[in-house]
């Protein structure tokens, strides 16, 4: 199992992989190469090369890890965590330890190998933000785990290791650092103001205009004012909601909406580059958090993060998110991508 | 002048490039080539190619901005905040801006183009630490300045641009987020136990002995207990001190010894290795941090950050620091490098 180790300083925790290390030869790999679609074990046919199924959306009757499917979910071949086993957590002189309980799951989001969310029809897309929903609906009912973090890796450069479009789902036993800081940061806001911040900066956002992609009745895209990344783009309901696991059919149909219009417009403009997008959302199974409020950040990577980023918490951001809008806003999309 | 924007959420500083902003089709760059000694900005007789130099560290008579010096420290060419003009902090609606004051600094670690600081003299090494001292003693005479970050960073994927040994200063008009948390993490400690939680560690360290690298009678260098990253080495003074501008020729020529022998073996453990390094110490021009205490910290740049790290703050480590401080220190270095 692997082992959670948390920094006595600032309280950030870290995984360590005690048990299959990786020795220093092994991290001088040939540049890395996709492998194409052959023995893709995200692809039809090859549902045997993962895990069983955890879950699966299908519009048609079908046998568990076989072809059919819309959207599969199956557990992460090499895990960061393990699902198995009761959390143990300890104090060992200074440092905090946790064992590595948790859940690693993959989302793979359409059976063919070269598209990217944008290419999907709208209800492909809405069976994807459904797995999403209901993994978080489901994992939750697990009180070991006190957050579930949804993400997606795209391209070499964002840390994806297979081609095949998929997501990936890890539940965690403590509320992380990122996490606690936003929810601490909302609260505070809405302490003394009464108001949510995230609403706050919607009203702001629609009142100024020059950061928006674009929006529908239930959804808010915008460049944040403060982005930490050229072309970051985040996408949040227009109602005050703290939690991604609650959200009805309706507004899920237009989140689908908009974040493939958002996806294909970077796409457009960014040509296939690297990017992450994270769904920030509510802990679970602790106090709740009414003064806080979902959305999705998609984060491109189009530039590296170097001594400075890391030394200071300061970021670089090279293209005005007020430009980048406005490329994002006007690019024209295809009739059929729209 | 770049400007520099608040997030209201986290208090995290993003530095924005209004002037000269970064458009789409330039993020669609050929993959990265060094292009060798020839015309390097940092080599003997292409001294006009940088801007006029600030300093420089020579053991022969000769005028700035010619061959025969040591170490040699210019202005970037390139500053991510400029030097000229009032800070000017002003807020507007929820939104926190400074006008980009700053100082942005490159220090030219020795003329060879292909020498790496492990293969440096320990003279010379002692000659890089000396201008990093300089440095900071001479920009926090500048009241508007409340930080000096000096960082390092080799290699492409740990951002660096420029092949040529070369580190980089930045002064900043605020203190950065990640040196709050940590600043506010050691006077916490501090106030509750009455003792420096660095002390501590170096204490627990030298107990523990499995995650020392090498050690002298000034310095200690392991591997720390919760590091971010495969074969992560702090190198930190065993005496308690909090400003890393202070330290004494003795101290110094020491920390050269540990600096040149830490690189050295991660080199001959992981070979060439992207990596960063960034000099963590106290704020300037503020109140002071007695509970603070300087250090390095050295972070090989092995695998990628991906959704997850971004979306939690948590690192996974691949290789348990205390098996990396055992490769780091069994391997053997050359006689004429140790």
């Amino acid at each position: 199992m692997p082992e959670l180790r948390k920094d006595p300083i600032v309280g950030r925790w870290v995984v360590v992989n005690v048990e299959n290390p990786t020795l220093p030869e092994e991290f001088h790999l040939p540049p890395f190469q996709w492998r194409g679609d052959k023995d893709c074990p995200f692809c039809y046919n090859n549902e045997a090369m993962t895990p069983p199924e955890i879950e699966a959306i299908s519009e048609q009757e079908r046998a568990p890890n076989t072809p059919g499917w819309k959207v599969r979910v199956v557990p992460n071949k090499f895990p960061a965590l393990r699902i198995e086993g009761d959390l143990d957590k300890q104090g060992i002189g200074l440092y905090d330890f946790s064992n590595g309980i948790g859940a690693h799951e993959v989302i793979i989001e359409n059976p063919e190998h070269y598209k990217g969310l944008d290419q999907l029809s709208l209800e492909d897309v809405g069976y994807v933000l459904k797995a999403y929903r209901s993994r978080s609906l489901d994992l939750r009912k697990d009180r070991r785990f006190k957050y579930i973090l949804i993400f997606k890796n795209v391209g070499v450069q964002a840390g994806a290791s297979l081609e095949h479009g998929h997501s990936q789902l890890i539940a965690l036993p403590m509320v992380p650092k990122n996490v606690k800081e936003e929810v601490k940061g909302a609260k505070k806001y809405y302490e003394f103001r009464e108001r949510c911040i995230f609403c706050d900066i919607i009203a702001y956002e629609l009142e100024a205009g020059e950061r928006i992609v674009c929006e529908n009745d239930d959804f808010l895209a915008f460049c944040p004012l403060s982005s930490r990344f050229s072309f970051e783009v985040w996408i949040i309901p227009k109602e005050h909601l703290d939690d991604y696991g609650t959200i009805g059919d309706v507004k899920l149909s237009n989140l689908a909406q908009i974040l493939k219009e958002v996806i294909g417009r970077l796409h457009k403009v960014l040509g296939d580059h690297p990017y992450n997008y994270i769904i920030h959302t509510s802990p679970v199974n602790t106090d709740s958090h009414f003064s806080y409020h979902w959305h999705f950040e998609i984060m491109p990577k189009l530039t590296r993060v170097a001594g400075f980023e890391w030394g200071s918490g300061f970021y670089v951001v090279f293209t005005p998110p007020e430009l980048a809008a406005k490329y994002l806003r006007e690019v024209k999309l295809e009739e059929s991508n729209s």
